[in-house]
C-alpha cells in the first residue's frame, strides 16, 4: 500500500471515535483533511448522525463547510467529546510536536476542549525524542519579535536550539522568501531546529510561555488519548 | 495645587531616575506623556544627552518623535535602564494593575526588560487590594474570544469577577458601544470587574495566562522598583 493508502486507513479508523449525536474537533492538515472527509461521506450515508464540528483552521472550515458538515465553534460549544488531527513528531510518551501547518494555537484550544484526542500519524513521525526531526514552532506577536526569539533561543531549557522567524515558505531552515508568514492569529511563528531531543519538553514549554508576546508553542503533552499509526505492515493504534 | 500640576511635579521626580546615557522606556498613558515632554525639553535644552528610548505603544512612539527624543526597540536596544510609566492601581506591596489605556503587553514586555521600574501616579490610584477601582485587562486573541471570557470568568483565582469584551467605549462596565476594541497587536481585551480585591493577585496572574488564547493580563507583581505619587499634600516616593 501506498503512503497515502495507509493515511486513509489511519482516517477511517479514527472516524470510528466518531458515535451519532458527537461534538468533534476537526484538525488541519493532509492527513486531519482525510478524516474531514470521512466524517463527511458517512454524514452524507446517513451511517453518522446529528454531528456538531468545530474546525481548528480556516482551510478546515473551508473544507468542511464544502461537504455539508454542519460546524459551530467553542464559543457556542465549549465541550467536545472527541477531536482528530494529526501531527509533526509523536514519541514514547504520546508526546507530540504539532504546528508546522501553523494552526497551532487553535489546534491545542480545541483539543484541549475535548474528552478525547485521537491523533492520526504515519510512522514517519515517529521520533526517539521530540524536536529532531524539524521545526518545532512557537507563535509570538509581531511587537519586537526579534527580541523575542533571542530569548527563546537563550531559554536553558531550550540549550543547543537554533531560532528563525519563518517565512511564506514554511517551516524549512533553509528559506529562499523573506516574507514573514502570519498565523490566522495576525502573529508570527518562530521554528525551533535543534540537534539534539528537548531534555525535559514540559519545563521546555513553560519556560517558553513565561515569556511575556509569546503566545503558544507546538509541545502538545500529555494531550494525546490515542495515536494511530499507519506503518507499511498495517494500522497499529497507541493508548486507548 | 491641580491634579494636573502634581502630576506634572510627579513627571519631573520621575525623570531625575533618567541620566544621560541611558537606555529608557517610555509608558503609555496621560501621566507618562508628561515624563516623556519633561525628557524631549531636558534633550533640546543639553541638560539630558545620548538618550536611547523604547516606546510602548504607537501613541507614545507618535509624541517621543514630534519631541525629537531617539527612538529603538527591544530588537536592537534589548535591556533598558530604567522605564517611566503610569498605572492604573497600586497597593502596599507596589504591585499594579495595568492597561486600561490597551498598552499592557507592550508595556509589560519593556519594564521587564529594564533594571528599574518607576511608576508615576496621583494618590486616587491607591487600592487596599487590587481590582477594585475597575477594569483589569486581560489581551486574549479574537479567536474563541467568547470561550476563552467565560474560562477567564471562571478561574477559581478570580471568583466573582465579572468579565465583559472592552468596546471602542474603552473600559467601562456600561458601554453604549457595540464595536469591539482591538489592541496594537490585534487581540481583544476582556475587562474584568470586581467587588472585593484579588484574593492572590500572582496566583490570579499565573491561572490567566495558562489559558490557551490568552496573550497576556494587567496584573504586575514585584515589577516597580519605585512609585512616585502625587498628592495634595505633595509628592511622595515609595521604594528606591
Amino acid at each position: 500500500m501506498s503512503q497515502d493508502e495507509l493515511k486513509q486507513l489511519a482516517a477511517e479508523k479514527a472516524v470510528e471515535y466518531v458515535k451519532s449525536g458527537m461534538k468533534v474537533g476537526l484538525g488541519t492538515g493532509s492527513t486531519a483533511a482525510k478524516a474531514v472527509a470521512v466524517i463527511g461521506a458517512k454524514l452524507k450515508s446517513g451511517e453518522l448522525k446529528d454531528l456538531v464540528c468545530v474546525p481548528t483552521s480556516v482551510a478546515t472550515f473551508d473544507q468542511a463547510t464544502s461537504l455539508g458538515i454542519p460546524l459551530a465553534t467553542l464559543d457556542t460549544v465549549p465541550r467536545l467529546d472527541v477531536t482528530i488531527d494529526g501531527a509533526d513528531e509523536y514519541d514514547d510518551n504520546m508526546d507530540l510536536v504539532k504546528g508546522r501547518g501553523g494552526a497551532l494555537l487553535r489546534e491545542k484550544m480545541v483539543e484541549l476542549s475535548s474528552d478525547a484526542f485521537v491523533c492520526i500519524v504515519d510512522d514517519s513521525k515517529y521520533v526517539k525524542g521530540l524536536g529532531i526531526s524539524g521545526a518545532m514552532p512557537v507563535e509570538i506577536t509581531q511587537f519586537c519579535w526579534e527580541y523575542n526569539l533571542r530569548r527563546i533561543q537563550a531559554l536553558p531549557e531550550l540549550a543547543g536550539c537554533r531560532a528563525m522567524r519563518r517565512t511564506t515558505d514554511g517551516p524549512t531552515p533553509t528559506p529562499t522568501s523573506t516574507e514573514p508568514y502570519v498565523t490566522d492569529n495576525g502573529n508570527y511563528i518562530v521554528d525551533l531546529y535543534f540537534d539534539a531531543p528537548i531534555k525535559d519538553a514540559k519545563a521546555a514549554g513553560e519556560a517558553i510561555n513565561a515569556l511575556v508576546g509569546v503566545v503558544e508553542h507546538g509541545l502538545f503533552i500529555g494531550m494525546a488519548s490515542t495515536i494511530i499509526v499507519a506503518a507499511p505492515e498495517g494500522i497499529k493504534v497507541i493508548g486507548k
